[in-house]
């Protein structure tokens, strides 16, 4: 493990110092070191310790015989995505828990499309004023963002940005790693007509469209603290977490719009376990900004469309809410929105049921939504 | 290569849309795809297409036989780092080609610390309004970095983050991974007394203390468009690269200021490369916040100290115009900048002369700076 770092250090006693200038690293350094227990916890024993380096040692073949075996031509897949301005509805609602899960979500996420095993991840926080108390919730957000998806919280970075983010602003950046090998990639050349479209259930707005989001509370002068009963199926019980609750139990608007963004990983890898030989799966999309089409259709090859039925899921309420409250048309919804479905699985249709019920016993909710027909690479949606 | 993500997307003509909040996606889209080819030049045959995909494909042993013969336990190094209040700099004096190679210098710096060959680079970039011409100027920048270090520009985020980032703020934040045989990574332990330390010279204040140098600038109310005859010699000639100057040829406040950190990855790379058996370098460090002594003790042991001549180096004529104009005390300048050290590299005697010339022969700077003598694992410096 690499020393988690600051990018502002020192502090003076005369004349101008860092001090003077907003930078106050006492605080930030008692935090920084609180922060390696936290990271410690999402550790396997790949994860070479490495106190004080200046970055994270990963072992990529640490049970030699077992990477051999799967991994012939090994390839790194990385990204890095952020959370967009969901940080600023944290900021508002002062709950910091949250949006470090988010941010592990969107990446990697964005990784196992590939079909890619999660390796590591490391996060970059800019604040304007360090608070301990803010910065420590949101760095067990992005362990526990970890833990589920199975990959260790390599390192990060804790920027001191004076007089840049105002107040409790801050921004959050992560990066992912994984590896999958050559030969079992997801490719979008591997889709064909009569594969059949898989959707797993998001778990509400996930990180996109929260400009729209916040737009829309602000426009409808909503109060984020306010409790509403019709709200309440879009994050079924076992999936609510640590959120606030109610009086009468209904969650608030602010609960829904922060609940995080599901993660992916665990029944992704699963499924690509069960079937070391077959390739089951043709191609994977994560619903993320552009929503189902904009997506979709990335997991598509030119010779192929995939015809997807709206009326094959349930749109989880929060999306009425907002489409009634903002006064937003179908079409925007559906551009800015997941509308209820966070990934995509397209699948060889004699797998197709397997694959379902594999992934409905490692806790999603699926429905089969489309099929692959002859097209020229894109997503046409019926009723 | 993946497709370069924007975190916002949709654009709708109806209601509330994400125009409305403030997001351009047109603008976006275009700036998005003219990317690519910047970021293309950067790939290697290592590099795998993905065009529209969701992450970077980095093949780990494109050169199979080649790898097998160095790597027999390859071990994964990441970091991830930003540029800091630079940044504010940059938008001060709109010059936005230069902050990216001070977020490629930022990490890769960080990561040879290890002995790691880098691999490939992933950026986030956070703006309140797309600017096709800065952010393609920023991402230039990125690019420059990762061919001078010798890694691929394998992704990257761009964030639209309306009514966060106010007028033309931005903030950078990048990941860099890299590769070392695990018998071969630079650790702590090898460090031995009598060992000699390298010091490369720096081209000038790196990325390190920028919320100090902006305050400095504010207080003594400095013209950083003025140019500066005594501030030449910082940035010789050969490193001077795109810099405006001024009619008497001298440089501005603002390009000496604006230098890019210098990326020690192309001789640290070359140095390991000839001695591939004997271990000849037991120790280096990045010296970044918390300037010479703060970093150069990361590398060393409980059982060593690092004895550091002050008067070995000539401090660049940068620092001593910022702790005058500032009144800053030496101990607060020498807690925060560099002052002329970027880079140290800690070898067996025997060959301490031998290294050092070979790093000049690269292009450095290179001074023997100090010397490891029994101790406790801390830096002490004389003059």
């Amino acid at each position: 493990m690499a020393k988690r770092k600051g990018s502002a250090r020192g502090r003076g006693d005369k004349g101008l110092s860092y001090a003077d200038a907003g930078v106050d690293l006492q605080s930030k350094d008692a935090f920084t070191e609180s922060l390696d227990s936290v990271m410690r916890r999402t550790f396997s024993s790949r994860v070479i310790p490495n106190p004080g380096g200046f970055a994270g040692l990963f072992r990529l073949d640490f049970n030699e015989k077992l990477f051999r075996r799967n991994y012939k031509d090994p390839v790194l897949v990385a990204c890095a995505d952020g959370v967009g301005t969901k940080v600023r509805l944290a900021v508002d609602l002062q709950r910091y828990d949250t949006v470090g899960i988010d941010l592990v979500a969107m990446n990697i996420n964005d990784m196992i499309v590939q079909g890619a095993e999660p390796l590591f991840f490391l996060d970059y926080i800019a604040v304007g004023k360090v608070d301990p108390h803010m910065l420590g919730a949101i760095v067990r957000g992005v362990a526990e963002g970890c833990r589920r998806a199975g990959c260790a919280l390599l390192g990060g970075e804790t920027a001191e940005m004076a007089g840049m983010y105002q107040g409790r602003d801050f921004d959050l950046a992560g990066f992912a790693v994984g590896v999958v090998e050559l030969d079992r990639a997801v490719r979008p050349l591997r889709v064909e007509v009569g594969d059949v479209v898989l959707g797993l259930a998001s778990d509400g707005v996930h990180s996109n469209g929260y400009s729209l989001v916040r737009k829309i509370v602000a426009a409808a002068d909503l109060d984020l603290s306010r409790a509403h009963t019709e709200l309440g199926p879009s994050a079924p019980a076992s999936r609510r977490g640590r959120r606030s609750r109610s009086a009468t139990g209904a969650p608030t608007l602010g609960d829904v719009l922060l609940t995080p963004t599901r993660i992916y990983a665990s029944p992704i890898m699963r499924l690509m376990r069960g079937y070391r030989v077959k390739k089951v799966i043709s191609g994977m999309a994560h619903i993320t900004g552009s929503g189902l089409a904009g997506n979709l259709c990335r997991a598509l090859n030119p010779r192929v469309d995939a015809l997807v039925r709206r009326s094959s899921w349930s749109v989880p309420p929060i999306f009425r809410f907002l489409q009634e409250r903002g006064g937003v048309d179908d079409e925007e919804m559906r551009r800015v929105f997941n509308m209820g479905i966070g990934y995509c699985v397209i699948v060889k249709p004699a797998f197709a049921k397997a694959a379902a019920q594999t992934l409905a016993r490692f806790g999603e909710r699926v429905s089969v939504i489309g099929e692959i027909v002859k097209g020229r690479g894109e997503v046409r949606e019926i009723e």
